[in-house]
């Protein structure tokens, strides 16, 4: 697990640039060793701070406007190992541990599991190989 | 490269959600092979269906409001290899090969080489390792 002080992240989330919706920026998750890429999602200054201080990944909520820690109902929390941010600093890559190795609410290990094909649409754990 | 038909791209088109600023999708892209996470940038409808007609990834700039050929300057272009949407259809997954191995328009691999850590950031290639 990855965790800063609180004045670190207060540092970082600092630098950040909250110019997507709700004041957030966009978060990707990906699987530590495996490297998937899990889900998008959004995250605030507040969710950028208690997860660096907490290392359990926590995301602004669009639709219930609202911190949200992933898993606290689903058992399907993400632990931070690494936390990166882009050059426009509106962006975050976090890498993290799956629990169950589940992220998709929807039961999969990855949400973006509809792979586009000729012919139509096939469900497929992504794969960048 | 992938490619698909324009009736299929249309089609797929049709499916996703652009319901962030603009109109459009997150759309990430993630090195085929290497797995890493190389950027964060938005699709809205007609960049998904040239990217998914011609191969080559295309984006919508919301500063400049304009589709956007990554790499049109700077050669520095993305070969789409697969294509995946999420379960609420509003972010997609590009798996690319990318020209130059250099994304991020500071002439890194990754726009993501900002690694948060205590007692500071460094500038580092992201890894999921």
């Amino acid at each position: 697990m990855m965790r800063v002080s609180e004045e670190e992240a207060k540092r970082i989330a600092e630098r950040l640039n909250y110019r997507w919706p709700d004041r957030t920026v966009v978060a990707v998750a990906q699987e530590y060793k495996s490297g998937k890429v899990l889900m998008v999602a959004s995250m605030n200054k507040e969710a950028v701070i208690k997860t660096l201080t907490t290392g359990i990944v926590h995301y602004w909520s669009k639709s219930r406007k609202e911190l949200w820690v992933k898993g606290a109902t689903s058992g399907h929390v993400q632990v931070l190992e690494k936390f990166y941010y882009d050059c426009d600093a509106d962006s975050v890559l976090l890498v993290v541990r799956q629990a169950s190795l589940i992220a998709c609410h929807e039961g999969y290990r990855s949400c973006f599991h509809y792979k586009v094909e000729e012919g139509g649409v096939k469900v497929e754990e992504p794969s960048y190989e």
